[in-house]
């Protein structure tokens, strides 16, 4: 059931999102939390109406949304986020002079209303 | 207040947006959870850059996200994303061979500070 | 490390983009909420594919959410919810005879498993 969503600003382009799609998917399935690779559905989006804080500067960003269904322990959703920032921190781009900051954040979703099924 | 976000990989287009956007607010209005039909806002965003799973095999998804002010009992939740699903079941396009997953979320939005107006 | 989403219905284009993000950016970061101005990202999506509610008036909206670490007060939350909803209210496009929506959603992030690094 998890759902990973990347969203990096378009001044990061280009970004090789199909690498990062594939490290992404084996980073996060080979966790324990993860039991049907198949479940696992990463989407990125590339912003391009963005702006990072009020200075001028050469900025840039990546944030990683996984959202799972309530009930990780604090520890499984600390190891599920390094798992996605250790391929960022990897793939991302890093054009010189610019600032690029890189966030993961994990959603607990709410479990009783979860509806998935395959069609 | 509802806000619903519905998302899909692009492997299944051409998607019917127009009249499933029509049943989903049709649908979800319907529901005495919402008293204004004026104030759900739904849209639909075409995924390009995915990837389901860890194996090669055509895969596709469908995921609706339902915001909705928190204090919902847990059954007017349920029934919430029972609405979308249906809609979505009807709908979704499945491509032959291709394995297509739906799902379908509640999100609680704090209420205290939900800002709410008409311009 | 604060996220901020606008979305508007494609309906109300030209949107003044680039001099709402200038805007919102200082007006979240003037917050003594925000430490460091540089962690706000902040980006704006135009959605093409929506529906209002269920009749056929013409209607848009423009939504904002505002993603934080979890532990800010109520009064916090409602602050940084009317910081934004003035600059939207102000910037936003009304088309005449459209019903036009603002709403702002104020979103608590988990912070133990939260990771955030400048690349």
């Amino acid at each position: 059931m998890p759902h990973l969503i990347v969203e990096y600003s378009a001044n990061l382009a280009p970004f090789p999102e199909r690498k990062t799609l594939v490290e992404l998917n084996e980073a996060v399935c080979a966790s324990p939390e993860v039991q049907t690779e198949a479940d696992l559905k990463t989407r990125f989006i590339s912003q391009n109406s963005f702006a990072v804080g009020t200075e001028s500067s050469p900025r840039g960003f990546v944030h990683a949304q996984l959202r799972l269904l309530a009930g990780r322990t604090p520890d499984a959703k600390a190891d599920l986020a390094e798992r996605v920032a250790a391929v960022l921190r990897r793939r991302t781009p890093q054009p010189e002079g610019m600032l690029v900051q890189l966030s993961v954040e994990i959603v607990d979703m709410d479990r009783p209303s979860y509806v998935k099924e395959r069609l």
